[in-house]
This record gives structure tokens, C-alpha cells and sequence, in this order.
């Protein structure tokens, strides 16, 4: 098997946009590449942030805006600790399903809170580690929060948690917050447009990791000469 | 009834000092000098804020520190803006059972975590509230922790919740900080000194609550001239 410098990979995007299937698609590819590959997601990936995940999502509660950004702080600083680390320090290459970007549009864009609190909070539960690449799928927000809800509504027979039902004026404004991140970090933050066939987006998002991977292997081999 | 300016008061201590004992005697104390009481604690006081409390004192669990901050920030803000501000608004006086300072003492002092993170934290959490007075009690940890766990096992079968069960140097630290911020408020956070004898620490707190009322009453008339 191929040795590889492991890879932090965030995956960003609205409801709908095609995040997790187009993760496990990327996660095949780079195993195919010889890389070791995890793939996980927040809010969660370990047993006691999956039980934090479990008040944020509920639906129907009254969870204040504040508490919510907390307990996404909270269960981001155990997942970093207890799985992202640890695999990094293993050589494991890590897909995360949401990331900071995620709290900025959704807590900052979204639900108005101070962005600089959200910046400085972000900061400190990531333990100062940062995305390799992030890609930031795109979709009209009418579009994906629909596809998001029927998607849950065939597969758990219920129609979307706390955040989907949240009104499209709501979504239009974290999808703004994206794209502003996306403006202000353009060698980081790549931006899909969701397509409505799988491949082609597929093809796009493994475009840009190729890409991103060979210009830092340049880098690096330069650095070395 | 006697109408009477809402106040909020805070209860602090380490394990076994008798915070909960005398949070009780003394909100029959107030009811009886006409104020209108309601006793609650920190972490919990709401639904959401005691399945927080859940996560957060489960044995045995792995918890990283920062996490353990944010999710006692995240109980924090949303027990304020669900129980504690439509409390105080509404004229009630409000007993917490551990606020802010038992962050700084516990997660600053005894996990040693960051102690301006903590501060920034507090403020957010607590939207600008502050307690009008501050009870602190006093007992030494190898006394109070044996005590609290004693407690536990007659109560609920079981010898101690996570942070009961933290090693002595710990609830020794956590002392530390609470001395340390009775020292630098003096004026808001009394320190009284756990007394075997139940009626006297009541007695030394009850007097403790009246100077503070009386001299808050006289500024009060002196502003008012």
C-alpha cells in the first residue's frame, strides 16, 4: 500500500446539497489513491457528542441560540480529542462532515449571533487544527432543504429535525454566510455547485481534491530542494 | 403581602459544604420576609439544561475538559433565558444553586483551563447578570467530598457523580479558586464557614443576607434623596 501524508478534509453545505453521499464518494476515491480514510461528522462522531447531537437536533424544543452554539462547540471539542487527533497522529487521513465554517454560517449567518465570539470559540474547540481543503457544496436553499426533508421522511418517516424546519429565509442566510467564507478564504474553501447527476458533481469535487493535492506536493517538494 | 425588589442570590461551595441544605432554609427565610422565592441549580434548572447536567456528571465518561466548560455554558445560557430573567422580570427572587464562580473554581481552577476563556464565557452565558450577593461556603474538601459521596450512596445507591468522584488536589484547587474570588469581590461573594451545627450556619448566612438587603435598602434612600 502507498505511505501518504494524511489529509484533514471538511465537507460544507446547506440541507440537501449532497454532503454525506458525496463524503463517502470522496472517501472510496482517496482509499483508491492509498490513502487510509475515516470519515466522520459533526455534531457527533463519538458516543457522548452523538448524545450532545441528540438535544441539538430534537425537534419541537426551545433550545436558545446561544446554548446551541455552545453545545456545538462542546461536542466539536470532544470529537477533535477523542477521534480527529488521534487518527491524524495515526497517518489516517480524516473526511469530517461539517466543520467550524458550518458554525459560522449557521450560528453566526443564521441565527445572528456575534461572529467574533463564534470566531474565538471555533478557535479554541478545534484545538487550532485547520481543513486542508474544505469543500463547500452549493444549492439553491428551496431546493435542498425539500430534498433534505423527504430524504428523512422516507428513511426515518419523519419530516426533518430542529435545523431543517427552520424557515428558508433562515437557510438563505447561511447559505450567504458560505459563500462569504468561501469569498474570504478562496485557496481553502472550494466551491461545488450541486448537480442534479451524482457523477458529475462527483467528478468535480475529485477535480479539486487532485488539484489541491498536487499543488501541495509541489510545495512541498520545492520547500525540500 | 409585602412587595420587595427582586433579588438574585448565589449559592456556592465545594462537595458536601451544604449548599443544597441551606439554599432551602434560606428561601423560607426570604418567603417569610415577603419576598416571593424560587430555588434553582446549576447545571439543570430546565429540561434541556438537566439532560446537559446528565452528560456532563455521568460516571465513568471521558469528557474532555473544554468540553465539559461549554457544556456547563451551554446549561448556563439556556437556564438564564428560560427560568432565571422571566423570574427576575416578573418579580421573583431567585436562589441559584452554583453560578459563574463555580466555573471559574472548578473548570479554571481545578481542570486548569484557561481562565480569560472562562471569563469571556461567563459573561456571554450569563447575558450581564450578576448575582447581588454571593454565599460561599466554606469546608475543608477531605471533609465535605467524604461527605458528599456519603449522601449520594444513602440517597441513590451509588457512590458519586464525575466530579464527586475527582481526586482530592482537585476539590483542593477548586477551593483555592473560590478563596481567590472571594478575595477579589469582598464585597458581593461572604464566605461562611460550614459549621457542624446546621441552625449556626443558617444563622451567620441569615445575617449575612439582612446586612446586605439593609445596606442596599439605605443606598437605595440615600440615591433616592
Amino acid at each position: 500500500m502507498k505511505k501518504s501524508k494524511p489529509l484533514f478534509i471538511t465537507m460544507e453545505g446547506g440541507e440537501g446539497s449532497g454532503k454525506t453521499t458525496h463524503s463517502h464518494l470522496l472517501k472510496e476515491y482517496l482509499e483508491d489513491k492509498g490513502f487510509s480514510v475515516i470519515l466522520t461528522r459533526e455534531p457527533g462522531g463519538t458516543v457522548l457528542a452523538e448524545s450532545i447531537r441528540k438535544i441539538i437536533l430534537e425537534p419541537g424544543s426551545n433550545l436558545v441560540p446561544l446554548s446551541e452554539l455552545l453545545l456545538y462547540e462542546a461536542a466539536r471539542a470532544q470529537h477533535i480529542q477523542e477521534i480527529i487527533l488521534p487518527a491524524l497522529r495515526n497517518g489516517k487521513t480524516v473526511i469530517c462532515d461539517r466543520f467550524t465554517d458550518a458554525t459560522v454560517a449557521y450560528q453566526g449567518y443564521g441565527r445572528k449571533l456575534n461572529l467574533s465570539l463564534i470566531q474565538k470559540l471555533n478557535a479554541a474547540a478545534s484545538f487550532g487544527l485547520k481543513p486542508f481543503i474544505t469543500i463547500y457544496m452549493d444549492i439553491n436553499p428551496s431546493l435542498g432543504v425539500g430534498k433534505a426533508k423527504d430524504l428523512d421522511k422516507e428513511s426515518y418517516g419523519k419530516s426533518g429535525d430542529r435545523i431543517e424546519r427552520e424557515s428558508l429565509s433562515f437557510h438563505k442566510a447561511v447559505r450567504k454566510g458560505y459563500l462569504a467564507l468561501a469569498k474570504k478564504y478562496p485557496k481553502r474553501i472550494k466551491i461545488i455547485k450541486t448537480n442534479p447527476d451524482v457523477n458529475k458533481t462527483r467528478d468535480l469535487i475529485r477535480k479539486e481534491i487532485d488539484r489541491r493535492i498536487i499543488s501541495n506536493y509541489s510545495l512541498l517538494t520545492t520547500h525540500c530542494r
